[in-house]
């Protein structure tokens, strides 16, 4: 167990920190058991301004479907404590992660008076934390960033490792910066009000932890999963700081995606984005399109010979549990090889897939034969 | 004396090292006494593959102004190593670093199948340099960069640093990133064909650098102006390389400009860029407005008693030798004040500036009275 909070009632908090040199950071996990959201609110005012002391200017982007329960309430607190805050709301979706948001959002932040001191403090969901993380990366060259993601997604997945960005039309993430945040803070208490749909799509990036480099925590998975699906807080807790800690570390080794190991983050993410972009965006949630993408992945590893189909029962069966899809009938198989052709992860021209050995272990592995790709595909449609 | 090139006549370089840790990179000064442009060329050539030996795909985004005199014999004889080569013109003139022609550039760079192994080759000034340089930065999270700068400004300026960049309406390079280049080369033969007030206009940051840090440097120019002026090729190359190594030296101190050191780079900016800004960009050139805006910060630190006369008598001197303009008889006096109010070196709302003490060194001073300023201004309309 962490310190606990110094001017609030005892509470349950695991500190983790990322290792990244001076770029090093720490993330908070709250729970919720003793906390009510008023209380959780003047908790994440103090621990901002535990870490950033020298806070006067806070800028505020907020996801719009947080507005009233979280950003609004973090407003008044700061401005209570005499911190001069300015906020701005960014459009719930996938479409606001695009030039004509950013172009916005820096127009404002310049109207608004923001400048190098300023602190801006994300709230929302991946695409709100894509965004605005973008926009503090170089808006003035680089501002100070608070992550206050709030969804079980961005909470174990893109508030840990500094990646930033938007879309281009038909290419995810395709422009955008490493620039890692000042501090995380994920609080359960913030995904009261996330819908079930979105709640477990979050589920399958955490399985995918598992998957790639934590058999223990698959194993906790595998036993703990109906009170994950009940979003008992210390089954949260405990799920959202294990992740963390295994994306932690993935991404101490590798911050830049240079050395090929962040490369096994993107488990079952070369199908899944295939199946985003051909599917047209916002029809699966990106959870969804994971765990269909690490089925296929892991089929493909079968037939590679590389992984047995116990590896894929466990997966299956775990994904199910968490009422993830595990099939995607609509599949568009010429749509999305075309896609994947031009992935990042492409390398001179040839397909490349992170793929696992057993549960626990993955590897990237080149030169794969599209028609081995077009089958893994054909097995889950 | 530095090493001579392996394929060609003997010529004259200079090597500079900028030490940034893993970011570090070599400045190539050529000279072009015994080449010709063809020859040029070739060595340019030889230059990027000796550092990127690994090039397989080079992006030339190249000012429109260069493109029949380096971009397109550039990419001739990339095509003609068997490097896959996309090369895209940048119009001349500060409005291309807007959001507008960003967009153009990484819409343009998708099309052309640009990954993260792409190598940016950036050619013409410091316009193109800081845009194409800041699609480099943000195109897939970051691409390689070889800047060959091919004005006098942008050899001693921009080329050296970092800085990346765009404007937003009213407000000079607010958007950018810190990102370093692979490779920097200033070749003078690119300086044959540019016009005598936009090689002139460099002399100002060239004359700066004595300014602020290198007294000797300084009595160096005092002695070889003429020679500069005529663009003596031995003059230049020493010239070019002592302004690089002063940048240089004080970047390494100070990358990402956080301990103020890097700050003493912006003396007479302050000033210039509300001139600027007042005037409509594109009235003044650059170097032009740094000039006037040297002499202004040279009479704020006389008013202060920072400065005794003979420092503003020694600069203008040499100023008005290099045909530079000494004074801005359009001056908006409001206007430049609130430009100033909102430029990135004010924190928390106090004006400050890089103010001499004598020839050779500067110091960041803040808290100046507006009536200072204002009576700065009036010295030198």
């Amino acid at each position: 167990l962490e310190p606990q909070s110094k001017t609030l009632p005892t509470t349950k908090e695991k500190h983790i920190h990322v290792e990244l040199g001076d770029r090093s950071y720490k993330i908070i996990v709250s729970g919720s058991e003793v906390t009510n959201a008023t209380q959780a609110i003047v908790r994440m005012a103090d621990q901002i301004l535990d870490v950033l002391s020298d806070l006067t200017h806070a800028v505020i982007l907020g996801d719009e479907a947080v507005a009233s329960s979280v950003s609004e309430p973090l407003e008044r607190e700061l401005s209570g404590r005499k911190i001069r805050v300015s906020a701005a709301q960014i459009p719930s979706g996938e479409t606001s992660k695009s030039v004509a948001e950013l172009a916005r959002l820096w127009e404002w932040m310049l109207s608004a008076g923001v400048d190098r001191r300023s602190v801006v403090i994300a709230i929302g969901g991946g695409v709100t934390g894509d965004l605005a993380g973008f926009a503090a990366a170089t808006y003035a060259r680089g501002l100070r960033v608070v992550q206050i993601p709030t969804t079980l997604l961005s909470m174990v997945d893109s508030s840990v490792g500094g990646k930033t960005g938007i879309n281009l039309p038909g290419a995810k993430n395709m422009v955008g910066a490493f620039w890692q945040p000042s501090l995380v803070i994920a609080d359960s208490i913030t995904l009261n009000t996330l819908p079930d749909r979105e709640y477990v799509s979050g589920l399958a990036e955490v399985i995918k932890y598992g998957v790639i480099e934590d058999p223990d925590f698959f194993h906790w998975l595998e036993v703990n999963i109906q009170s994950l699906i009940c979003r008992d807080s210390g089954a949260l807790r405990e799920a959202i700081s294990r992740s963390c800690e295994s994306k932690a570390r993935v991404v101490g080794d590798d911050e830049r995606e240079t050395s090929g190991r962040r490369a096994i983050l993107n488990y079952g993410h070369t199908f899944a984005h295939a199946i985003e972009a051909t599917a047209g965006y916002g029809q699966l949630l990106h959870g969804e399109a994971v765990a269909i993408g690490m089925q296929m992945a892991a089929s493909l590893a079968i037939a590679l010979g590389r992984a047995d189909q116990n590896l894929l029962d466990r997966q299956t069966r775990l994904l199910v549990q968490s009422n993830l899809p595990i099939k995607f009938p609509e599949a568009n198989v010429p749509g999305m090889l075309e896609i994947m052709r031009r992935d990042k992860k492409v390398e001179y021209g040839k397909l490349r897939f992170v793929l696992p050995t057993k549960i626990g272990h993955v590897e990237l592995v080149g030169n794969i034969d599209e028609s081995h790709v077009v089958a893994a595909i054909q097995a889950h449609v």
